[in-house]
């Protein structure tokens, strides 16, 4: 596996960097971002804390926005932010290019239905391609965290969930939190997935989380002025399916935040360090 | 004075605004951002830092990714970002659109010459129009410190310099610090100013701080990797400058950042702790 450097900006005395490569999964060239603190400039192998991005956002969004190299850089770990679907000439979009569904809008998951199949497999690239990349390209060990927003939020708990050997722990901020009963998830597990219903049960987090015996510790944000709390996110599910099943669920109604970034940077401080506290000898 | 809210996130407990008003100085619509730490809601007038920005920039670059909010919550100390040029209809462009003149380059001067002279008076906003409306707006103090990045690091010496009385402190990012005497500045004072190089001097920090009797802090960071460092930007001419005046300067070259927000962002928490340190009472 090759990547190529496009970019390299010094951060908090560590390097915020972007890069291409061409990713087998997803049949097409892509582009991640990397925050490698001062430590694994220093022979050291840091834990990475994955960030899964919202609907019309790309690698840059959190590394510009979210503030999170500060805190990251204090407790040595790596951030990567994957793009949040395949891109390129090739890829079909939504044929009204609506932005939640197509590019930029991958939700995360396999796609089974004709378009869409042949490029977006999203999971399996935030599960395994992209990680084995970066173990095997930079100086990080194969402890993981895994973190996202909206979309990503989503993306981060579904991951985390049916993979739980692989991550020592999962937060979000603002998640889709039972896409099977909201509009942006029907409208993209119904396109992506056909008209299957128990498949899209596997890329819902309340669904997982009713089911989990898994006690990784999980860490939600939401903020109680967000447009989309209602109809689209819908916390109260993810709740409820943590109660039933047990499940280490810590969900924070944050008062008067929004769905922003301005939301996101107010507490990522807390996530990293949740996370921090999760990783082993750090 | 009218202000129109544009939007309103809440951001470390405080809230990121940003408003639209009728510039009579500029002669068209504005749009500023301000940040109002938590302390500004709860009765306390607070300082205010005017952060000017470079070129091609708007109101929002500054608040969206510097990671300043945090620690102007905790000193509670408002934010003022406004725009880099007039806006609107009307207002002239640089005939090839480039991006150091015109639009989003207005440097900080009132303009003498035709066509820019009727809305480039960006020197008068800064200093005068703007912290008019703001203290008559919001609930902030006659305390003001000025900073900026670039065209706007330039933007903030001269108006500290040229008007030690109203700020208490100021400091700059990769400032353009001798205008007079690199590619940007000859263009834009060039065209803005004509061809009297006497009046060019007046908006050159370089100038302005060798004939300096005032003794307010400045403070300097300039990244070594910046790509215009040699060309466009020449600390080495302000560090002159306050040598032969005995200007209370403090410049620090901070190795391997480049001229991205991303250095902004690393050492933004300096500056604010530099201003709050020189505020009265804070």
């Amino acid at each position: 596996m090759e990547v190529e450097n496009i970019s390299s900006n010094k951060s908090f005395g560590g390097w915020n960097k972007q890069y291409s490569h061409f990713s087998d999964v997803l049949g097409c060239q892509m582009r991640f971002a990397i925050y490698l603190p001062p430590q694994a400039e220093h022979g050291a192998k840091v834990p990475v804390l994955y960030w899964l991005s919202g609907l019309t956002c790309t690698d840059e969004n959190f590394m510009h926005k979210a503030g999170a190299q500060r805190v990251a850089a204090e407790l040595g770990i790596a951030i990567v932010a994957p793009d949040t679907s395949p891109r390129g000439e090739g890829v079909p979009d939504d044929p009204e290019a609506a932005y939640d569904f197509g590019l930029g809008a991958g939700f995360y998951v396999n796609a089974t239905q004709a378009p869409w199949s042949k490029h977006y497999q999203m999971y399996d690239y935030v599960v395994k391609e992209l990680p084995a990349l970066i173990e095997s390209e930079f100086a990080v060990s194969d402890q993981r965290a895994i973190s996202g927003h909206s979309m990503g939020g989503h993306g981060a708990l579904v991951v985390a969930l049916r993979n739980a050997q692989r991550y020592s722990s999962v937060s979000a901020f603002s998640p889709i939190s039972n896409p099977i009963n909201c509009p942006w998830g029907q409208k993209a597990l119904g396109n992506y997935l056909g008209d299957d219903h128990q498949s899209w049960a596997q890329y819902d987090a309340s669904e997982l989380m009713r089911a989990s015996t898994s006690q990784m510790p999980a860490l939600v944000d939401q903020g109680s002025a967000d447009n989309f709390l209602v109809e689209q996110l819908q916390p109260e599910a993810l709740q409820a399916a943590s109660s039933q099943s047990g499940y280490p669920l810590e969900l924070r109604m944050q008062e008067g935040y929004d769905h922003s970034y301005f939301f996101i940077a107010s507490f990522i401080e807390d996530h990293l360090r949740f996370h921090a506290a999760n990783f082993k000898n750090v």
